[in-house]
């Protein structure tokens, strides 16, 4: 079976950090005899500039092909005046609906060197390895009626929160799948007590449980009390399993917490293809960062560990995730540092590129 | 001119956390001449035991008649399972949404003395004092439409994020007018990257600001960054002005932040009555806590903060708010202590109503 890959550098940093991904790709090719069939293509504000829209067609057509698409950061201030419809941002948001690619996983991990750079206490966060599911393909990020509309004298802005039975269901599973492999504990979080979506939210997820995963602990938490137990005591949670908004919110704060916000990967998982590997995409969750754009000061650390998520999730190849994420630790470890992590004293600073150059000295 | 007051203490540790008011409330009409006309009353799952709804209409009456509510809070698992409608919950949330109480005042402010409680270390929170002011009576909260409905097979959960120019602009007012009290600095919060109801609220915040409030700063941010960067380096904020459910999730990571939920209070107000004052609410940030209610071991401080507000809010008695938090100030830095805020050696453990004793003294 051939391994497909299309990477979209997209905008800001995203290009220089998928530059490292592509020398660790070819790494495995090299060394590991794992070779990918790679092709890279536009996406974000770099589509727009080219074809007038965040994501062309035959763009779209290719991502729904390959085995894993490899996407970098999108959007930047040159894009801010652009009309809601082609924003960069629009680009991502249609190859996670068009790919139906309804299970964001975002792991939230403190790496061990790093527990002091986050703005919490070191034994709040000290090997906090918890694992958010988002879901990413409904919610309010695509339920209809949405616009800004004229109404009496004014205009309104409308969106819709909208979950259908079967979209929590098989958000759910993914969820109780992951926690039997990890800690076996899910804990749901919605608005159950002011929103209908999310008492059909908590029902459902509850009947799935009680149906499918009787072995997995099962929690419910207001999503309010959830960022709140985040910040006390993050560690309290193994998988966390919400909706688009509430996950979108509560993985950044998760993220934060860690204090590594440049090392985290995600990985945005749909149903199974012909070939029986799932449709994916994967991305660092850190943005764009017009602000350091071209100066070789990014983390590729993110994107470099998306791919070791690829590895896991589409190519089945856990060994060689492992191998790669040990290879990040050690690194790490050794006390090599690009711009975003140099705080402390001792530690080698290094450049987008050195940071590569570290990690394949280390494989 | 009188002062009129109606207190609904409410479920769970609401009633004893109450009583200590009561107290305070007593002392400054004896030693102040500052006299108040209290009514008390039922809402959440003590009204519905008694009158089988949350908030009955006769109190709802009165509520919009007196110069200030003063709220202990409401829940309990008891009524878990109550139909959607009679829950504790829609009490309050009738009682916001009939009082018009667009702007919540929920201050996150680090005792001095409890620093050292927050899972933040000391240099990120120590001092800290910002201000979020939340929309309270539109958005997702109130949308219609807005259920669980028949669709094909399957049933689907919807509510409907909703915002007009007017309630956009009267809650950015409000938090105009309270940084030029305070640090002269406001960050709007939203997602307009992905919610035309967040492009309108951009748009109205800054045309307000343009017109009107010129000279203070203001930032846009969206959520998920804001709720990033309240973790990150909360004191680079001032006053957050945002919408009601991102305001409901920022405010309570906000608060626990700071390490003091039990200390915090919030001010609901709404439109100016005929004698000037606005229509308010004050109640504390935490909830029902059913797990400790009824064992003098709740922290009475957060609802004794409110009613200082009340005073500074309600009654324009800012000298006499102040007094009162300094009071509560004094007591933490002599080291009193309610059970949640007993980590540190040394302190002194008192019940409910030994805070409350401390703070009479210490007035
Ligand atoms: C870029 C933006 C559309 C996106 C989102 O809101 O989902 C981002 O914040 C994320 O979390 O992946
Ligand atoms: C009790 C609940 C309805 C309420 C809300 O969601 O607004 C609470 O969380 C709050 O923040 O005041």
């Amino acid at each position: 079976m051939t391994n497909t890959l299309l990477i979209l550098p997209g905008d800001g940093i995203g290009p220089e950090v998928m530059a490292e991904v592509t020398r660790i790709i070819d790494w495995f090719g090299a060394r590991r005899g794992l070779k990918f069939d790679v092709s890279e293509d536009l996406v974000g504000g770099a589509a727009y500039d080219v074809h007038g829209v965040p994501l062309a067609d035959a763009t779209m057509a290719r991502a729904q092909e390959v085995d894993a698409v490899l996407l970098g950061a999108v959007g930047g201030p040159k894009y801010d005046a652009l009309d809601f419809s082609v924003k960069p941002e629009r680009g991502l948001l249609r190859l996670r609906k068009e790919m139906d690619l309804f299970a964001n996983l975002r792991p939230a991990q403190c790496f061990d060197a790093l527990a002091d750079f986050s703005s919490l206490k070191r034994d709040v966060v000290s090997g906090l390895d918890i694992m958010i599911v988002r879901e990413l393909t409904s919610g309010v990020y695509f339920g209809e009626p949405r616009g800004i509309f004229e109404e009496k004298d004014e205009r309104v802005g409308i969106n819709t929160q909208r979950y259908t039975e079967s979209e929590i269901d098989r958000v759910a599973r993914a969820a109780f799948e992951l926690a039997r492999k990890r800690g076996n504990k899910v804990c749901s979080m919605e608005k159950a007590n002011v929103m209908e979506s999310g008492i059909l939210w908590r029902e459902v997820v509850q009947r799935v449980h009680d149906a499918d995963y009787p072995d997995v602990e099962l929690s419910h938490m207001y999503a309010d009390a959830g960022g709140m137990q985040l910040c006390r005591w993050p560690k309290q949670f193994d998988v966390i399993v919400t909706d688009n908004l509430f996950g979108d919110l509560l993985s950044d704060v998760a993220a934060m917490l860690t204090g590594s916000l440049g090392m985290l990967p995600s990985a945005s998982l749909g149903a199974p293809m012909a070939n029986g590997r799932p449709k994916a995409l994967y991305e660092p969750v850190h943005g764009s960062a017009p602000d350091i754009a071209g100066q070789g000061k990014a983390n590729p650390c993110a994107c470099i560990l998306s791919f070791a998520m690829a590895l896991r999730y589409s190519f089945d190849r856990g060994d060689e995730a492992t191998r790669l994420e040990r290879a990040v630790e050690k690194v790490l470890a050794d006390g090599v540092r690009t711009a975003d992590l140099m705080q402390a004293e001792g530690a080698t600073p290094v450049s987008t590129s050195g940071m590569g150059d570290a990690i394949l000295a280390a494989l």
